[in-house]
């Protein structure tokens, strides 16, 4: 059987757009039982200023508290020196960057221009590496921007060479706003797989219009074989409740499963992470 | 024919709710068509610093632009001292301020508990009054906030009672997330009409979960007779395409005449304006 790695994102990207701030203690809960389901790396804190990003307050404190598998990297995004420093201090086992395809979401996101967003992630690339810390790389608004519209396939090629350049061990390549079809997808991997192996790829996709899954067939089908998903579907929009996140582990194991793939991971675990999940979303959500 | 009076805030709640910045121009040409529906005020700025509400940047010079009608008052947001002298200084007509029914909602969106948000916006009515410029008050999250989940009818009749009292001459209250049902907004009205009176409350639902047209209803069977909405349906969340936002002008105005209410608005400039409206929003959604 051919396997495939579901990169768990729930407790970064997904609690970090849920209303509700989640106290620690859920968390590292939460962190917990995912790290008995087979995960190889589950993304857990983020080190931005709590005063941008409240619901990731206390990520050192999730570091600090989790029980840690040998077998796993627990990973932190972090977007800066400062944060960089942070995660390091916290014992996180691999860390991120990001930069966008769109000039649009660079600038409302960052407050930067794309070439200005990816210059102040380079030194962060270089300290990780020097002392030997894998970094990941995230490009976002892979398919369509809110602000910008379409994105073009070459656009975030462009981003991908330049992380992956920069020394990024792993490009994810994100569907931000969910608004990504097959088709559009298959374009844009076309373009990244020109300058990035595919094996370094990964595909990171927002159920928002509800073709997460299709949208994984079509990177299978271009050779892809990892894919990000946040247990419970966590992920969405404080101001509009209902809306969908990013793609549920759950639903893309179960996926994976049917067609043929081996996660290694176990569907019950997952379930009951899931319940977890769900719980720890606004309360209007419950 | 009983008279129902909507007002229209799509170029200042709608549009600082969409992904897309629309140039000044756009905003100008949209308040300029609305100047000819047949309303009686019109909610076209907002005073907040363009560094957190990017939307919102221009508000001086929009109401510099327009073309306006003596008959319509051209209403601002000012949640502080600086807002309200920059509203003043660009000429508006009247203006208005806000607070939370919810802690959790007042934190995250002024970063002040209710009470400290409420008496930072006292100078700002004093100050408004002593000019004899009209305030309207917005109470949010009357019916759920995205963070505390569900709000009760005392919590929004102690805010509404509180801002009626410094001296706005309306109270508007909003189901900010949409997630209102008429029986709550029913609880909800009985509970602040016994501190304002009916006549001076508004109605201000968003169509999240398409039940605003349900909740004007239960609304107007308590004695409501103001509305807002914002033409084309304006608001929403970058991050989730497709989420409604403020009901729809025109389908209000469409329902209220259905039910045989006289609004004074001419549907054929609202339909065109609404044409308006959906152009100016994020790209995706052309």
């Amino acid at each position: 059987m051919d396997t495939v790695e579901i990169y768990e994102v729930g407790p970064r990207d997904g609690l970090q757009n849920e209303a509700r701030e989640s106290p620690v203690a859920e968390k590292v809960a939460l962190v917990d039982t995912l790290s008995t389901a087979g995960f190889r790396r589950i993304e857990c804190a983020s080190f931005v200023s709590p005063k941008w990003v409240p619901q990731m307050a206390g990520s050192a404190e999730v570091l600090a508290g989790i029980t840690r598998a040998p077998s796993i990297r627990y990973a932190a995004l972090t977007p800066n020196m400062r944060g960089f420093e942070d995660a390091r201090a916290a014992g996180a086992d691999e860390v991120a960057v990001f930069g966008s395809a769109s000039e649009g979401f660079s600038r409302a996101n960052v407050n930067a221009s794309i070439d200005e967003a990816l210059e102040r992630f380079a030194p962060v690339v270089e300290a990780a590496r020097a002392i030997d810390l894998p970094v990941r790389g995230y490009v976002s608004c892979v398919v369509e921007c809110p602000y910008d519209g379409a994105v073009s396939p070459d656009a975030v090629a462009r981003v991908a060479d330049r992380l992956f350049a920069m020394g990024c061990y792993e490009i994810s390549l994100g569907d931000t706003i969910g608004q990504g079809t097959p088709d559009a997808v298959a374009r844009m991997l076309l373009a990244v797989r020109e300058v990035v192996p595919v094996g370094r790829l990964a595909g990171h996709f927002h159920d928002t219009n509800g073709r997460a899954l299709d949208n994984i067939d079509a990177a299978l089908a271009l050779g892809l074989r990892v894919f990000d998903a946040a247990v419970g579907g966590l992920g969405g929009c404080p101001y509009a409740p209902g809306a969908a996140g990013n793609v549920a582990t759950e639903a893309v194991a179960a996926h994976l499963a049917r067609l043929g793939y081996n996660t290694g991971l176990d569907l019950d675990v997952i379930s009951k992470a899931a319940d977890m999940a769900r719980a720890m979303r606004g309360a209007d959500k419950d």
